[in-house]
């Protein structure tokens, strides 16, 4: 067996992809909790192209990229799947975790903007939560995106239930309400519930602080 | 057997990602060359996220999105494989493609644009570029950025050996010297003479024409 090491930083959702992948599997694994403000050797040596966390170290091997790892993981521990067998299934996650990482970046510009940029941002947040619930979650009754149990999809729109509730409070909007968005707002409250997402989330009232620090600065 | 058919537009990567993938798998496909002004109801019905080509129907399946269908490919006819069978060359593979579709875009951006915002483009294609040179290419004595063989990563890349030449000379600008980008140049050669590749490459003074249209438009 070797060793598995978790490298990530605090209220991170890439951090907490990981920590979601590696629990849900069962695997032991060693957290290293890195300063925000490194951008030191380690992400130079490891994630030059980048710049961030987290890595994830297995004996020798190291991986960077959040969902680049969780297909890492899924690769190497097979037991509770995180993508399903066909192909035709995995394709159609794939395409979200690739929408999620080509169109989630509105979530934090609404977070670290202001005036017309953060109006503009939000906009975009609007359209992309519309996406996803009318396409992604469509007229299906599942209570994941893949089905009965939680994937990797849902862990690529990891940010929607737990970060974006707190950002929202931030910026002092509501984009998530139970007319416009149902199917996602029922999605979130399925992930909420889920053992290994309900006992790995950073403390509400210390990322408020956190981010609302993090912006001001 | 389940009929195979390729929706897609002319001198488009993206397209021409699927049709390396397709034949280098031997698989029989009827390809449709679609309108570049078209985002009519194909568009709209399979990919309203994104909005383009190219679509792959397989039978009744419809997978989008060119890299997530090359996966799909993958996972469907398992030779002459495009990754690797280890877990760590997969995870490389799927970060060099991430990498290619979150920072190739700077390619894109230097051919429509002028002025500031083309210098900048052109400065961050540079980095780009060296980032492939020295970390994705790195000491590596391989023909191509999975070993001997071609796969996902020169596909990801495709861009690079015929394209970017083309926008070089579209824009006046020349990126890819053999003193500054040697491994790169190395690689663009053994890509282009590939059989696979060498026979399905748009006409080169076709696209030249095409992209400066579409430019002045």
């Amino acid at each position: 067996m070797e060793e598995v090491k978790l490298h990530g930083t605090s209220y991170n959702l890439f951090t907490y992809r990981v920590i979601w992948a590696l629990k849900l599997k069962g695997i032991n694994f060693d957290y290293i909790e890195e300063e925000h403000s490194d951008k030191g050797s380690l992400i130079m040596k490891y994630n030059p192209a980048f710049k961030r966390y987290p890595f994830l170290f297995h004996g020798e091997k190291v991986i960077s990229e959040s969902m680049v790892i969780l297909e890492y993981i899924e690769d190497t521990w097979p037991q509770n799947p995180l993508l399903h067998i066909h192909p035709l299934d995995r394709a159609i996650a794939r395409f979200w975790v690739k929408f999620a990482g080509d169109k989630g970046h509105c979530i934090g510009t609404m977070y670290y903007t202001t005036g017309e940029k953060q109006e503009k941002a939000i906009k975009e947040t609007i359209e992309m939560l519309k996406l996803i619930e009318e396409q992604a979650l469509g007229d299906q009754e599942n209570k994941f995106f893949g089905g009965e149990k939680i994937g990797i999809v849902d862990m690529a729109f990891g940010i929607i239930p737990h970060w974006l509730e707190v950002i929202e409070d931030i910026v002092g909007v509501k984009l998530l309400e139970p007319h416009t968005f149902p199917r996602l707002l029922n999605w979130v409250q399925n992930f909420k519930e889920e053992q290994v997402i309900k006992e790995n989330l950073p403390n509400r009232d210390e990322m408020f602080v956190f981010l609302k620090n993090q912006r001001e600065r």
